[in-house]
């Protein structure tokens, strides 16, 4: 990791642990278990990849970085709630997450519906307040996108594929485009997010648009290579259940080798999506490699 | 039911479907499940009482028939989204609505789930679409008010209160605010989509806010005196929940006669709200005493 990269990263966390922190204060009613469990999923770990995403891509046009922290705040929002609800035991039943129990062990089930719905409803809160942006044109944009991203044609599709992908055999296109899904929309909302907050017109996103598609896929079978050959404690959840479930992943239907020369070109192919910007695009290149060394 | 509101429950009623129906088509991949789900939900049943008060407030300024029914689709798919969620197993555990089978007894528990986390999004994306309205600061008005309305300093904190009620004991203040956000504040929503339509400002709404509060607040009143005195086929789900829970309601709280009275009370208070509007109000005045008489 570059120390461009390490600084941001760390500068990315304080500051989504500081917003959460400071949005959710713990009510003294009997709603205090929901706020408690939206703060243990949305306070302290996780890689805050997609908020990064947003203040690399902001810096490229000079966004208020306290802009780019409320859209990035929302987005995570949208990420976390999607965490605890796809851990749940009639998802996919995972009891660890980010190296904690995840929300409906540490509080209960009913607990975690609710604390999901509610960090959903945050997301859209922040966006469409003032401080977001002064311009409202800003704001329905920005929802528009992060909507259509977590909704049916985006994660939530892709997670309902997902889960059907135990029980039918997808080929690789199929499976290319349920990651795209389920992954990659909120990626390339975070992306867009900047983009948006930096007022670039429709068709000069186009490099910011392959470079998140690509980065998106290369998480993807990174996240496939992890699964097989990661450490559950660096990971911070159980690994291994691909295989265990019997579904087609870029793994299985390329092969170990394939799959990482794949998820190489991938990171080649969205740093070249950057050629139109200089050194100030340096952090979104750091990103892009990063996806595949994580260890997490 | 008096003609006039006879009339508009149908109008709205057949709008909706008409809306969903229009926003939902079943896909032909590893979705189709979802979407049946989110349609089996969201088309046919319900009194559709949230979208008929977007309507008959927003006749009051002459808002625009297809903005009114954009907003007024956003929040039933708020309330939609919440009914799936409380019938989970892990929450209020219902095996019928609306005169059908729950989602997840329909299609199962993650479907269930991810169907309410889809329409949850469908909202919002509604919302910021154009065509909703052209001046994207009545869009994001909307959207403000729907989420706050919809998270934890509304209905889903109300539902939280609401489940810990089993375990607590609530006087009536706390019983007034725990429903006054898990059925108030969207019903609330619903009357302030009418007036941002129409753009009233803020200080012309404060009639139309204690309508809706006293509105609200009978609505449940009414709907506890169903839960213990009313059909469970005209319901459409099951009845007798509260009292097998041991749950203090307003009718534990007040017994059987005050509660009445005290629902008719709010009816005519609600009533005196809109003394400032003419006959144009009258389906406003129509609905409050309809939730009184309601039987389901």
């Amino acid at each position: 990791m570059t120390p461009l990269l390490a600084a941001a990263l760390g500068d990315v966390g304080e500051e989504m642990d500081r917003q959460f922190d400071r949005l959710l204060p713990v009510p003294d009613d009997a709603r205090a278990s929901l706020y408690q469990a939206m703060r243990h999923a949305s306070i302290g770990g996780g890689k805050r990849l997609r908020p990064l995403l947003v203040f690399a891509t902001g810096r490229l046009f000079g966004v208020d970085r306290r802009c780019m922290a409320r859209a990035a705040l929302a987005i995570e929002a949208i990420h976390v709630y999607s965490l605890i609800h796809d851990d749940l035991p009639a998802m996919d039943d995972d009891d660890m997450r980010r190296g904690k129990p995840t929300v409906h062990k540490a509080f209960d089930e009913a607990t975690a519906i609710l604390a999901g719905d509610c960090l959903h409803d945050l997301a859209f809160d922040v966006l469409a307040h003032e401080d977001t942006h002064a311009d409202p044109f800003v704001r329905v944009e920005l929802i528009a996108d992060l909507a259509r991203a977590a909704g049916p044609a985006g994660m939530g599709g892709g997670q309902m594929m997902d889960l059907k992908a135990e029980e039918t055999t997808f080929d690789l296109p199929t499976v290319t485009r349920l990651q795209a899904m389920k992954t990659g929309a909120l990626i390339s909302a975070s992306v867009e997010a900047g983009a948006i907050l930096g007022r670039v017109p429709v068709e000069g996103r186009t490099g910011l648009r392959g470079y998140a598609r690509d980065i998106g896929l290369a998480f993807q079978i990174a996240d496939d290579l992890l699964d097989v050959e990661g450490d559950e404690e660096a990971a911070g959840k159980k690994l291994r259940k691909d295989g265990e479930a019997g579904k087609e992943t870029f793994l299985s239907l390329l092969g170990i080798d394939r799959a990482r020369e794949q998820a190489r070109l991938l990171v080649d192919q969205a740093i070249a999506h950057l050629h139109a910007h200089g050194p100030e695009a340096d952090l979104l290149r750091d990103i892009a490699r990063y996806v595949l060394e994580r260890d997490r």
